[in-house]
């Protein structure tokens, strides 16, 4: 942090971008850019709009990309190393370089990546950061039972693999093929007729394979899908209730509070009493 | 509202037009002329009923719209401007002014349009409004994870229509066809067997694109229900719990009352002891 | 109730008769005649099974009628009117008058009404009653939303009938075709890939009619286990939270007694002391 | 337990021989071997990389074998009698005992059972046993529902055995076939073009069985989840009031302690006064 010290004229240049960058007016422009090429990259999709517009989209994206190139360069130099502390920058500076792949024609991979720009609107509306937020803290809970899925797969996919992998290589021949098939029977699509039926036309014991399968990862998504819900939901029931008792608090404390000073009140008047009656008898 | 200063005689001309309107017998009327339209309806698609009846269905289809369009016209009198004020008049008129539409034989989407004269049951069944009220009430909780869905479906639709739109225009020609593709796909509805694998097979690495996907909008919609559940939890347990509460809040209350009743009256006895013994005091 | 005043001999076999059906010898017999006759109508399905036994299974089947319906003759003279009071007597009688329709080898549907014998099985443990209570007892607060439901399907119904009828007449043909259809795309099955995308075919806009379709039904279902879910939960917390209360007011309670307690002894004391001091006065 | 009166000396032998089994370094050592297990037999069911790795992958997988069965000896000696009071231990024990089962490379079948192996991750990984065994007790609160499901299950195998057996022996050949296709139309994969609507082409009115069949089974799957769901909250709410309920008593009982302790003050100080009123009277 060299300039903190040494360049303090430097620094003020930088906090006066900070400010510059952060008013509504720069930051909505760069969300209305990101709209607007969210929507041209739709409709540089349809060969007959591109050949219409001759040019014009090609070149608002070639726009885009430069704009979106100085904006990250300004706020890697208005914000310095305090850059990389916010998640939502190292999104938005991943998916700006990923744009920046020279992509040919000839690889429509690469120009598809081109879209994920379009992700950027989810880090330039808050509203949509709280929602990704609140849908990656759900997250963690999960954790366990995901594990457990993934170990009940991995058994399940080198099994399928040993049993049926010679039989029905389209389907089972690799451990990675298994996999994806299995992925496929758990969202039940065509898990029978498609695949099942077929198997045990050889193996006529299969179905003691994939029902339990099909069992177990239903069974396991759902209490996934529980936990989820349960942590939610007492989340929610706990704040309900803090702020219940604080309130039976309040009105306990208070009666208790105005009771105390009542009796306190009376010890002051039977000292005085008491007090009053030694004098008496002291006089 | 210049009836209001300058038409008093109209005005109750209006008035009791709309007690003849709400009274029980001409809604019970409309009521049983909305469900015997719905049956004739129905009817009215199979051809051999049709031929059998010889017109009688489609005389009673033009009475029926002359009915409502009176009613339509009575209402719009009596309540004046304020008639605009209930949705459910609106939702009435649209569709009563929808059937006005003239259907030629010819043309089957027009006359298909007729049958949501039906729906005017949802407006005029009281219990049925509360039912659709309620469904409603819960979707604003939904606007934000339906905008990331909706983001999350054109992003993946873009570059599904550029990565597949090519060799596979049926499914992924334009970005409607993949919206629609990937519906479907978020549906699980063949999307294995009747999409991903043919594409896989000319793109090795399309699972790469699909399943993230799937499990993306899987968990979505699964965080969209939990938010619906939570919500409508929770206002349940709130009622729940104020009433609690408020229970508790009596029960606290009113020990505290009789105590501090009690505490007054033993300082009034110390008062009236202490005045004794100050005038046999001073006595 | 002619038999209560003068038959009061009768009405002590009666009682006996109750009593005897109602000894645990005696339900338990029937519950294993009905397992027993569920194994072999199961058995009975069995061609080689039935050619082997050789009559023996027809044998059983016509032994357990007759079991079955000397159990009822008994049951209806021993509680006589009340035997209608238990909806479960009903059932029991329902399903052995179904067993006793003469069921010719070719009338195979006949045949196969004979199994729902079986269902006694629900009847005859209690548990199993008890659990179908619950499920029962769930129904009403559904009320609303399936009566929503049917009246979106019957409106969908005649409009894809209208609609799509002469071109699809295999799925849309009627309405009764056209409900058959829905409800297949209701539950997601092949509606894209079977149904939908062939419509598509001949009617380019159809995905239009369809998929609002399948949003709304989806999002009515969702309602539809929401609005049970939360019945079954809020009963469940409002007697976690009754024990919490009592609890709560307990405390509350026999604290303020105990208070309140004292108070009276201070005040009797404050009342001798007065007592005292005026007889010191007026001695 | 013979030796624990009359073999001291070998029972420290074994109480060693548990101190050391149950060390990190012993337990961890374990663990690496199954997971490296896992991921060779994966590996194992490619051909190239078994031809590659030429007899490697199967010498480790014989090492394995041996290591797991001297663990089993040495637990079974350390621990006597108590090895089997840990599910988690018989569960292992299992597991080792099936991979003994002599696999011939012609038997496929009990090649695969090998891998259940890496099913000890499971019972190795405290973590994972915790997740496992929340499931597991998540399971009797379902057991009511499960059994219900069953009954409903056999009788429509029965009957669709007995109703379509003959015209469709591929699905409801026998009770066994029914029962797969039943399972199959619950998870409502290709419920209806797959199956339903060719059975309609012989038995018109055939789903008047299976769509009640649908809603049935749909219905008590959800009665299943939600009495799951309700258990699980249910736990998780009660857990939350006892903590609230904790603190509303201490609040409470302190508030009243402390009344308390001043009213037992002013009634030490009236019997002062009293006394002092008596002495001056006596005196």
């Amino acid at each position: 942090m060299l300039y903190t010290s040494t360049e303090p004229n430097r620094r003020t240049h930088r906090q006066k971008l900070v400010a510059w960058l952060e008013q509504p007016a720069v930051t909505k422009f760069i969300l209305v850019i990101i709209i607007l090429n969210a929507i041209t990259l739709g409709l540089a999709t349809s060969d007959r709009i591109v050949a219409e517009t001759g040019g014009v989209l090609a070149l608002f994206d070639d726009l885009v990309i430069v704009i979106f190139v100085i904006e990250m360069a300004l706020k890697l130099y208005a914000y310095g190393w305090r850059f990389f502390l916010s998640a939502w920058n190292i999104f938005d500076l991943a998916i700006v370089a990923v744009s920046l792949i020279p992509a040919s024609d000839s690889l429509r991979v690469l120009r598809g990546l081109r879209v994920i720009r379009a992700m950027r609107v989810l880090s330039a509306v808050p509203q949509m950061r709280d929602v990704i937020k609140a849908l990656l803290d759900a997250m963690p809970g999960m954790g366990a039972v995901v594990i457990l899925l993934s170990i009940v797969f991995y058994i399940f996919a080198v099994m399928a693999t040993m049993l049926y992998g010679e039989t029905f290589p389209q389907w089972f021949g690799s451990v990675g093929a298994s996999l994806y098939s299995l992925f496929q029977i758990m969202t039940l699509e065509s898990w029978s007729m498609g695949i099942v039926r077929p198997v045990m036309e050889a193996h006529p014991y299969a179905w003691a394979f994939f029902v339990p399968f099909i069992i177990c990862t239903a069974f396991a998504v759902l209490n996934l899908f529980i936990g989820l819900l349960v942590n939610t939901m007492q989340a929610a029931v706990e704040e309900e209730q803090d702020a219940e008792l604080e309130r039976i608090m309040g009105v306990v404390s208070e009666g208790n509070a105005r009771v105390q000073e009542q009796l306190v009140e009376i010890q002051q008047q039977l000292t005085a009493l008491k007090a009053e009656g030694d004098s008496k008898n002291g006089g």
